[in-house]
């Protein structure tokens, strides 16, 4: 990513207004998602996806979308992100004045077919009436393809290196500005993570995105120390671990905000979020989501004694 | 470790049944832990630190010590390993026959002060005692010195990696077998990890031993991840992540053995363990401590569908 211009800057981009939403039963109201993206904002988060462009009758949990970026758009120096499936969705999304519009594709045929009932070649179709769109009138926002079970899937099982880079190639055909890849069910090991990231970077450069792990079997951090080896800078997570994939069953969780960030910047790479303040927007989730579970370890251990941040670790060694 | 013979084999040492155990406010009963104990040793596991050798009035958790080793003893191919934190408790470890003592020496002079009220120099007296009658009367029992709040401490904040090195040092002077390095209170982060594992290796070579990591604030994982890297091949952890440091507040639970084992598994290393059976000895501990909260993401997720082994993955190299 872009915002990331330098190795000791990570950008934790929080998915949890848009994936951790839509994947509970319960809708958050439209006010509580406002006072949510507002706290993440002002402890600092600089991206986030705040919502799913996709019919009102499928994920009722999104309906608010277009009032959300709206909201969100109004927030200095925050770059609003969304996700849409398809042509009619990224049109709604392009309207609304996202600054950056992820779409989902999945490796397999068989995810495909069960998140959104499409064959690849239909996907791909899709995705290249969007480019077409976003290249006539709304060339100032950028499209990121997000590769779904790039790592394994709950349908088809393992996911070969090959099948992953195959579609990412088609992805990167189309157009896209970056190819993001997703542990959309927690398949993915930190060693396969290396191989795969420097395989993409290898072959698109910087149109190589970000990672979107999720916490699925507690491996979503090691993953990310992993793919900060190989120099991935963009990291999706959400607040609490809240999240999954309503249609790959078993997934759960993205990898938790307050305990990523909390890695990050203990590890001398400066993320720009506060933590304690992180930890306190928690509270909107817990007051519009009553019973909701809410995951993550910094949370309830709180920081270290003596913790610093990476800027005062820079700062130290000056 | 050194039944961890090549890059391809890491050694997992169960510690539940003695850092766990001792950490809870409810005692075990004796024949849960045999039972517990014999579940392991079913699913494959190769270490157990069974328990503590400390006076009961202190722990009562670790009461029936003596009987649990006897137990453990009888495991074909067990090798059986107990923690004491002074002479009198290393006398009767080895007279009890475990295979492998350790003994805990604060990095800190705090740590040590609040963990076993002896200043460090009270510690190296007491371990040069316990080396001298290890020498004398029980050459083939292996003793590793297991150094607390490595990579930060509760009580002081910070550790250098010089204060961690200085009392490594010590310890190697006193003729323990194995320096062990352990974050007691979830202060490590994976730079610090790889750094502070590799200068220990360069001091010490095979003297250099394995990292026991809590999961306090959720990194356990991606510490284990950055010990791999610099060539750590034994992990403590503890089934169901129980356990923590009663002197060390807001410490919690050490890292997962679920957990740690299917990400060692997936990334090609051999662990001897079978996770499906582990997971099912679960039960003994669900049952013989009611209402113990346990922690972990695979039992509740499962094996990924097409999962193998890291041995299965190597007979499909060939």
């Amino acid at each position: 990513m872009s915002i990331a211009n330098n190795t000791a800057t990570i950008l934790v981009s929080e998915v949890g207004p848009r994936d951790g939403l839509q994947s509970i039963r319960q809708t958050m109201p439209t006010a509580g998602k406002l006072r949510w993206i507002t706290a993440l904002h002002d402890a600092g988060v600089r991206e986030i996806e705040v919502g799913s462009f996709v019919p009102a009758s499928l994920l009722p949990q999104m309906a608010d979308v277009t009032q959300v970026v709206a909201h969100a758009l109004t927030l200095p120096g925050l770059h609003v992100a969304a996700l849409a499936p398809n042509l009619r969705g990224a049109q709604a999304a392009f309207a609304a004045g996202v600054h950056k519009l992820t779409v989902p594709v999945s490796v397999t045929q068989a995810h495909s077919m069960a998140n959104v009932r499409k064959t690849h070649d239909q996907v791909f179709a899709d995705l290249a009436a969007i480019m077409q769109l976003r290249q006539s009138l709304y060339p100032h926002i950028s499209v990121e393809a997000g590769l779904s079970v790039a790592f394994g899937c709950t349908l088809q099982g393992a996911v070969s290196d090959d099948e992953t880079m195959r579609i990412a190639e088609r992805a990167a055909e189309s157009g896209v500005d970056e190819i993001g890849l997703s542990d959309t069910s927690g398949y993915a090991e930190p060693r396969q993570v290396r191989r795969l990231f420097t395989k993409l970077q290898a072959a698109f450069g910087k149109k190589a995105g970000g990672a979107h792990f999720h916490n699925t079997r507690g491996q979503g951090l090691a993953n990310v120390v992993a793919a900060l080896d190989v120099g991935v800078t963009t990291f999706d997570a959400s607040q609490g671990g809240i999240g999954g994939c309503p249609y790959a069953p078993g997934a759960s969780g993205n990898i938790v905000t307050e305990d990523l960030v909390f890695m990050l910047e203990a590890m001398g790479l400066h993320t720009g979020i506060d933590i304690e303040r992180l930890i306190e927007a928690r509270k909107w989730l817990k007051e519009s989501l009553k019973g909701e579970p809410l995951y993550g370890m910094v949370a309830s251990a709180g920081l270290p004694k003596g913790f610093r941040y990476a800027n005062q670790q820079s700062s130290r060694q000056v």
